[in-house]
């Protein structure tokens, strides 16, 4: 059992820059760093207190989306998308915080965001021995897996027990790795600062995932213990300057994702199955929620902040579509495929080894990618439920396996996250009957259009009725909405969920009817395939480029680093670098008509702004969904900004990096200070954030 | 060969109320008006001379949607929505008529609508026999279907020359009549009034298919031959006065398709795969429409009335997919299949002439199914495709077809529809390479998720490019923008378009490798078997309830009745008419916010207007797309309304009618006055149309 410390050096004693990375590649592990490639290429050498720094001030928010401690008072900074989710749920008809924003002048006046987690990882301990020896040869892949579970299990109820702190273990490199992390949790988290919608996402859909941009996607937090604001153990200093044109910069957060390591049949479903389904399902949903946020004011906003999730959505999804219909990216693939499997048939002991481990994936997708559809409906997978239905079937899960060994539950149950999706239960935020009734009849109709009016589970679903008045229905007997129900049927565990008559926790009953032997079949008949084979591929891997390929991301802290640089697109050239000024041009541009629509705040403060501060930048640091909110350092460690998109063309991505024009879209920290001054007087915390370093 | 004259007196005489229509139920031949039962329940009989008056003053829109004679002097009545496209095509980014309206006080301002045709029914014959006689015993379907294919050709062909008229033979009841309706075909159509769409459409897509309402759905055009205004054989006198609750009143117009005659297995089709599938179309085009018109004020201009289409489409398509996945509606078809099953089995002459025409579309059916998505995709079936391609398309296809004998040809392509295909050709009306682009894009994008990158029509129509970029490469590749350019590959022919190097020409032959194929699959395998188990179905049904039982509609004149009825929902009555108070009210509850934004027109005359004065109302006339722009007549055939849409219960009635809450929604004759008067000062136009009888 290693600990950090010593993971650190020796990573850093036997990084090489693998030959399979391109340029400014990779998501590398804390403990991993390409140390060579960084020192060849920017003469740039980060000692383990500078990871360590680094690594101890940057957190990640418990729903997914990556912040920084930025005062040794416990200030975090994010994206104000990531911090939108408690925005709207602090926010009523009376008090709109997403829409006309927020600042707390004073501690006693932050707002406290029940529901809310931040994680702080602690420590990474490798466990790939343990884990691994747990499946023993002969067994069946469905087997293995369980017997890994049960090791999982094992290992992090000890580490709970050693440490107090919250385990997860991390599955790196398809399955050639288990990492334990553990983390501190905090769960007092109050509201500091949120700038208005409109100049957070200045540009609304068009501009997301666009550039060049003007956004001021930030938002501040505080994290607190007992009541009194946390001493974090580190914390980011503001940079006592800013970027320009070719600086190295790194981005620190938690990537949520990435399927580099995916074989071309494995994109195959991706581009032909799941692809076309989700975006079907988003469509759909953002169609309806169109109409929906149109019919009031109240509507508008009870509405948005799911509105932007879906578009968000849409977009990358539509994106990765996009790259995996070029030629190209396939092309790549395929080589990398050729030249991989050359190198294990060139020698039989690498054949018996490792086997034909793209050829076990196809055959495990063309036995289960019918089923794909089904369980992907039954078990809303990227297909949004009302809130009240996600905590029935929450009860009715618990109900069940509460009673079963940690190892033997369905993963979200273990007693690592038990805390979480009970806190989930309880701190839901406002239910709004309206929202719940179109989200559910919604669903229902997604059920209806892509499985068909015969199928056993739309029939069970809509039980013969229209799907809105099926909607109307299961709300009309569902007393969910009331926190103190929730708490009490929590409280009443198996007992509560057999007796109940609630309407939504018998439909919950009535779909796991149907999500549990489909959830069963594709975690035996593929994901255990699924993780047995890539595990075989990353071990062929790493025999042939090294250790130092990095792993997919993992919703873990991963490193990564680039250059502030412009690109060329349609012979034109993309400057690196927006300005103040420019956001002023574009809203007069637009007769300042929505999405381009400046808020009041700084259509007054235009005089007083600097014009030419520096507003966002694009680099070509290696990012994808939930690094938004990371924080962009210098190679001093110190603020220069934080990531909050990607351009249009660094949506592949999530299955291929390339840096030609994709790149990373940053909040310049210039800017952010800029405007806390001169827009929102927000004096307190510009000399919290820059009274050490300015 | 009968004429209108004799038909009408026939029908009159023989025609007698259904068992198997409902109340007010039936979409009816002008030649046969279900008499007995308007006797019976409203006491009214009308005569010959009423019906054909009426008839003559009825027109069609070339392109869909109705449409009347409402002065001596060719003054023509229709939606706004109908005329919308012609009115779009007129505004450029000086003159915004569709969002600003438009007046032409005088003859000479009113402004020429290229490209619009307008339909005059002026006879009908009976061609049964004819048709029908061509097909002989022992053909297979596909044979018997282009024997009939033949001779319909054939009595075209002699029509035209005899009368000089426009010929289209009508399928009526899936095939067990064949009428030959003539036309006079109106081409020089003029614009003279269109309302702000703020008030027309008010309420946007949200009110679309809702009740109550508030909108002045209307525009008038006017038609000229030789320069000089029609004197239309009949026209159709303004009420001096108007409708009130219980009233009878008429919809004369022209409803596109039904599929009422639909076996259950047909309508499983429809729900589980023609439904989704344009659904799922239809939402991603409305949310690229969506970002598209966001962008700028001109996109938001240029794609206006196309985004109202889909919106219109999809909320329709959606209606009847609820109504389908109601279980009621299929209860009660599958009621009607069993009686009439149980008739013909009652009787061996009986199964011996119609067999089991249910089992031959299911068995049709399940062998064709799976081709559906391919087939609507290549042969572009209620799938948007940019303008150019379909100029390029009808431009190869017209190269292939026009050598072929007229029956042998695709029958969009037989010289009775040939002009209007030239026309569509030459007078598109502005081409927007914006626009262009991003319904490209989406066609490209939804041919990929539909069918999956690995399917040959993909790979052919990508060329392994991401959407975008192929649709950039296509349209620049593309002359047919060009007006002339288009009328040197029309006048050019085959051998033009043999050498083309135009890329969208060079796409749509490629496209047309699938598109031929598919399409010849699914008319000689389903189409042929469907006329020929519908012809079945339909004979065993007039065995069995009498000759009085209306065909589905075919986008040909129809007359159907019913009373003007307020109903029931939720446990409220929602009162049949509203009046014109209630659309400043609504909007003043919605803070005048879009889409309750009314017009300033409107908001400067409030005080002027009469707030009582009835604005829209409902009725139960059975109505469907298509009758759109129908007006709406008292039992003096004088006008009193106009049809503009159906509320949400209503759009069920594609499959299916029912009257308990299902209504049509009319314009109230007195608003149209009332703000014609007070809003837009439009005297000139009130004097022609009230002159005469108020």
């Amino acid at each position: 059992m290693r600990t950090w410390a010593i993971l650190i050096l020796s990573a850093i004693m036997t990084t090489t820059f693998p030959e399979i990375t391109h340029g400014d590649e990779g998501m590398w592990l804390p403990n991993r760093l390409p140390n060579d490639y960084l020192k060849k290429t920017y003469g740039f050498e980060p000692d383990q207190a500078w990871v360590d720094h680094v690594r101890q001030a940057c957190i990640r928010f418990g729903r997914g989306g990556s912040a920084s401690f930025v005062s040794p008072d416990g200030l975090i900074m994010t994206n104000h998308h990531v911090g939108a989710t408690s925005i709207a749920k602090l926010s009523d008809s009376e008090h709109d915080y997403l829409k006309d924003g927020f600042y707390a002048p004073t501690r006693d006046a932050e707002l406290k965001c029940e529901g809310e987690e931040l994680f702080s990882l602690v420590e990474i301990r490798d466990v790939t021995d343990q884990v691994q020896s747990a499946a023993k040869p002969g067994m069946t892949a469905a087997d293995a897996s369980a017997a890994r579970d049960a090791a999982k299990s094992q290992i992090e109820k000890s580490a709970t027990e050693e440490t107090g702190l919250r385990p997860e273990i991390v599955t790196l490199y398809g399955g050639r790795q288990y990492h334990l992390y553990l983390y501190k949790v905090y769960t007092d988290i109050r509201l500091v600062f949120a700038p208005e919608q409109g100049i957070a996402f200045f540009g609304g859909d068009i501009s997301n995932f666009g550039y060049p941009r003007f956004n001021l996607d930030i938002s501040f937090f505080r994290a607190y213990e007992n009541d009194k604001p946390v001493k974090p153990e580190s914390y980011l200093k503001w940079c006592n300057g800013g970027v320009s044109e070719n600086d190295l910069v790194f981005v620190v957060g938690h990537p949520y994702r990435t399927q580099r390591i995916n074989t071309a049949a494995h994109l195959g479903l991706l581009r032909d199955v799941e692809l076309p389904m989700i975006l079907a399902a988003y469509n759909q949903l953002e169609v309806e929620l169109f109409q929906f946020q149109d019919e009031s004011e109240e509507h508008r906003r009870i509405a948005t902040d799911m509105l932007h999730g879906v578009q968000n959505g849409r977009k990358a999804f539509k994106g990765i579509l996009e790259g995996l219909l070029d030629e190209n990216t396939m092309k790549a693939k395929n080589a990398l495929e050729k030249e991989l499997k050359a190198f294990i048939n060139a020698d039989p002991k690498r054949v018996a080894e490792w086997g034909d481990p793209w050829k076990d994936i196809e055959t495990a997708l063309n036995k289960t990618k019918d089923v794909f559809p089904a369980y992907y409906l039954a078990e809303n997978r990227r297909m949004r439920m009302p809130t009240q239905f996600r905590v029935a079937k929450h009860l009715v899960r618990m109900a069940e396996e509460l009673d079963k060994p940690d190892a033997e539950r369905l993963s979200e149950y273990r007693d690592a996250n038990l805390e979480s999706i009970k806190r989930g239960i309880i701190a839901t935020g406002p239910i709004y009957p309206d929202l719940e009734q179109m989200v559910l009849t919604d669903a229902l109709m997604r059920m209806a259009r892509m499985l068909g009016g015969d199928h056993a589970l739309v029939k069970a679903a809509l039980d013969g009725k229209r799907p809105a008045e099926r909607a109307a229905e299961l709300l009309r007997g569902c007393k969910l909405i009331d926190q103190a129900e929730r708490e009490r049927m929590l409280e009443g565990g198996k007992e509560a969920v057999a007796n109940s008559k609630d309407s939504m926790i018998e439909f919950a009953k009535l779909l796991e009817v149907f999500a549990r032997p489909l959830r069963k079949q594709i975690e035996d008949e593929w994901e255990s395939v699924e993780t047995d084979a890539y595990t075989r591929i990353a071990n062929a891997m790493y025999a042939k480029y090294g250790e130092s390929v990095y792993p997919d991301a993992t919703g873990t802290l991963r490193f990564s680093f680039g250059t502030v640089k412009s690109y060329e697109e349609q012979n034109k050239t993309i400057p690196a670098l927006t300005s103040i000024g420019g956001a002023f041009e574009l809203s007069r541009e637009h007769k300042n008509a929505d999405p381009f629509n400046l808020p009041e705040s700084w259509l007054k403060s235009e005089k007083k702004l600097n014009a030419a501060v520096p507003f966002n930048y694009v680099s070509t640091c290696d990012i994808i969904g939930g690094n938004s909110g990371s924080p962009t350092i210098n190679r001093d460690g110190e603020i220069v900004g934080i990531i909050f998109d990607g351009n249009i063309q660094a949506l592949i991505w999530d299955i291929q990096f390339t840096q030609e024009q994709a790149r990373g879209v940053h909040v310049d920290s210039r800017a952010i200070i800029e405007s806390l001054k001169q827009v929102y007087g927000a004096d307190a915390m510009v000399k919290e954030l820059v009274g050490s370093s300015m």
